[in-house]
């Protein structure tokens, strides 16, 4: 049994969901252990992961709608909005969605279904760098 | 330290929590490893992973109508439609749940508390095949 | 290749968030693995785990507001009413949020972001004694 750990850095353009499909698969590819589990862990509390269809664009940008109409970026609702309007609504965003997703590999495969991709969801409305942990265990 | 994998078939009869703690229970007894962590992954992105009250059945019925309501079947609210009008909640509701979980087992036993059931959550209006990976590590 | 497990228990004082992260990591710094994953998981259904911002309190409350006018304590709303007006909201809230999470160890530390707490997120207006199991794997 063997375990590696690895630092991948997104870019991200702003509020919406950014596919890191490719960046995982392409890291793992290189690894030793060829069965397990990949975990993925994000350092950011106004981000979030996601696994979602990856076929129609168009059931991205509904979620996106989604959680914009569920969290509006109205400040009369909030405490906290001196980081900016689309601050606390990215805060319950990341609350609604996942810090932390674990994939099982085989053959040095993720265990995807046919239509699921990794998604990065930026929450806040401008570009920020983010940063994932991927920690691979397994044989 | 060993692991092990195998996959679940799940077969759902339209929206709603099907409960599948035994079958996980099932496998695990026929394992090896006594003592560690059992990830569950669900390779779909129109139906989730829960762990819920087992206890009253009220509950389960509580919980699908709460998503029922936040996620409403109403096609104005969404672009991606040409699944049916199922589809699009079915996706924002497996976003707000869980696509994958993990559970630590202590002498071959999962160590959910006294209420914790694991369920199934199909977000379609028609029956489906699920497959659920199984991924147990430990000694 | 080793892990160890724990079972942390948590006093709550009724509804909200409690950061349980120096509990956390006051147990990984007395165990032997130094490099590896961290696994919470949660024995209860109307409690939940959360990663969240640590450093305005007034994230906290505004995470607290919006769950409860998103699963609001109306007795007309649900049918599971048996337990209390906070019970069926508080299975709502955990569906919502969190059982498990895993955090990646390096060097005898979480690899939190900055900014990121652990919580514990109380649903029950009274207080409990809520019960997490830790289970460590690694080097």
């Amino acid at each position: 049994m063997r375990q590696e750990q690895h630092r991948l850095t997104v870019q991200t353009r702003g509020q919406g969901l950014v596919e890191i499909t490719r960046e995982i698969t392409g890291w793992l590819a290189g690894q030793g252990p060829r069965d397990g589990l990949l975990t993925l862990f994000l350092r950011h509390t106004s981000a979030s992961l996601m696994i979602q269809e990856n076929a129609d664009p168009d059931v991205q940008r509904d979620l996106e709608t989604f959680f914009k109409r569920l969290a509006p970026e109205d400040p009369r609702l909030y405490r906290h909005t001196t980081e900016g309007t689309d601050d606390m609504p990215a805060h319950i965003k990341a609350a609604l969605t996942q810090t932390q997703l674990a994939i099982p590999v085989a053959e040095g495969r993720l265990l995807l279904g046919t239509w699921q991709g990794i998604y990065l969801f930026e929450h806040r409305a401008r570009p920020h760098s983010r940063e994932i942990v991927l920690h691979l265990i397994g044989n």
